[in-house]
């Protein structure tokens, strides 16, 4: 699905920059840190977060990622929210603090906050450089 | 409109990556070079690309915008597009050029490529860090 050349970007530390539907259709971004598993792109929200209703609403969405060495070089994947699981144990926002701050827990994790697994199945993709 | 202690952001060399709503009402994200104004960013585009469609049709964007210098630290802007001015001596693109490649004109430009300038005016933002 997604072009062999860009599969790097996957792997990097770049952050993506979300795209959801708000309440009234309109678009909404914000960056993430995301993994990749070979298949879907994932991330991580805390169950109160708007992007989290958005994609609940309307599961289409777009992450737009940039080579961290090459600002000309991007990759967008457009597809859709598969499943919102749960992460009681952290072991997926752990996961993201290894990859992108090198600690082995996240280190913002507040007592009550609720986490879950944004799965996205990719369904076409843009990309220049 | 934008918070005071944000405003290093639309000042610096981050990229914008700009949400659009897609022709079925789908989100669309890519990176793009802007500038600010005190008052609107702007953007340039091609008049064949998909986005500047996206905003005839639809002129509610977002644009998310991460500090270079801190990962952590980013602002949301959300907005409308109120205007896409045509620029036939290539004045906005080359700014950006400058901005962004240090050089005093537009590399890449064909002949045949015709500009414009996306201009948004910020509505409402969201941030962190």
């Amino acid at each position: 699905m997604i072009p062999e050349q860009y599969h790097d970007l996957l792997e990097s530390t770049a952050l993506a920059h979300v795209a959801t539907i708000g309440p009234h259709g309109e678009p909404q971004v914000n960056p993430v840190w995301f993994g990749w598993n070979g298949q879907h792109l994932r991330f991580s929200q805390t169950t109160t977060r708007q992007k989290l209703r958005n994609v609940q609403r309307d599961p289409r969405i777009a992450l737009s990622i940039v080579d961290p060495a090459n600002p000309l070089r991007y990759l967008e994947v457009r597809g859709r929210v598969v499943a919102v699981e749960p992460d009681p144990e952290l072991a997926f926002i752990n996961q993201m603090a290894r990859k992108y701050l090198g600690l082995e827990r996240y280190p913002w994790h507040r007592a009550g906050d609720e986490r879950v697994v944004v799965v996205v199945a990719p369904e076409h993709t843009t990309h220049m450089g």
